[in-house]
C-alpha cells in the first residue's frame, strides 16, 4: 500500500473516530475549505452547512460510524476512496436508527496534506 | 480547458445522446470492464448488470437525458466529473416521469482513452 493511500485511509478513519467522539474540531481540517457534499434529496453543501448541522446536533444522539474501505486509488494530487458506511444513532432516551450506504469521495493534496474535496453519499 | 477534460466531457455528452437513441453498442465502450455503479437503495452493479437492464427496458419508452457539468477534475490517469443530470421518461402510452439529481463519475485513462470506472449517481 503507498504512503498516499495510507494517509487517506487514515484520514477515513480519523473522521469516523472523531464523528464518534463528536469532536467537530477535528474533522473540519480533513475537508477542503471549498468541499461538497451531495447526499440523495437535497441540495449539495459545503463546509459552512456541514459546521452548522454538526454543532446543531451536538450531544443529541450517540453516533456509530463504520467505514469499510472497498478501494482507494491516488494518481498524482488526485484520489478517490470508495467506502461502505454503516452509520448507527441513538438519540438520547430514543430508539436506535441504522443506515448504511455507499459514498465516493474525492481527495486532493493541498500543501502536502490529503483533504476531502468532493463526497457523494448514498447513504438512506 | 485541457484534452483530457474536453475528451471527459465528449464523452459525457455521447453516454447522453446515445441514451437518448437507445444505441446500448456505443455506451458499453465509454466504462471499464470493472465499472461499478453506486445507486441509493441498490447494491452496487457493474457493466453486465448495466447491460441487461438497458436491453430489457430497450424501446419500452422515449428517454431525454442533460448533464449538466459542474466540474471536472484531472490528474494523470485519473479524473472526476461532477454532473447535475435530468432524466425524463416517457413510456410508451404512459405519462413521463422526471428525475434529477448529482453524480459523481471517476475516470479512468486506459490505452490513452477516458472510460468511466466509478459512478455514484444520487439522482432519484
Amino acid at each position: 500500500m503507498s504512503n498516499d493511500e495510507l494517509a487517506i485511509r487514515n484520514l477515513i478513519g480519523t473522521w469516523c473516530r472523531e464523528t464518534e467522539a463528536g469532536n467537530l474540531d477535528a474533522i473540519l481540517p480533513l475537508m477542503a475549505d471549498d468541499v461538497v457534499f451531495l447526499t440523495p434529496g437535497r441540495a449539495p453543501f459545503g463546509k459552512k452547512e456541514f459546521e452548522a448541522n454538526s454543532r446543531a446536533s451536538a450531544g443529541k444522539a450517540q453516533v456509530k460510524v463504520e467505514a469499510e474501505v472497498e478501494e482507494v486509488g491516488v494518481s498524482g494530487d488526485l484520489a478517490y476512496a470508495w467506502l461502505k458506511l454503516s452509520v448507527k444513532i441513538t438519540p438520547e432516551g430514543g430508539a436506535p436508527m441504522e443506515m448504511g450506504g455507499n459514498t465516493i469521495g474525492i481527495y486532493r493534496r493541498e500543501a502536502g496534506r490529503w483533504v476531502l474535496a468532493r463526497d457523494a453519499n448514498l447513504v438512506m
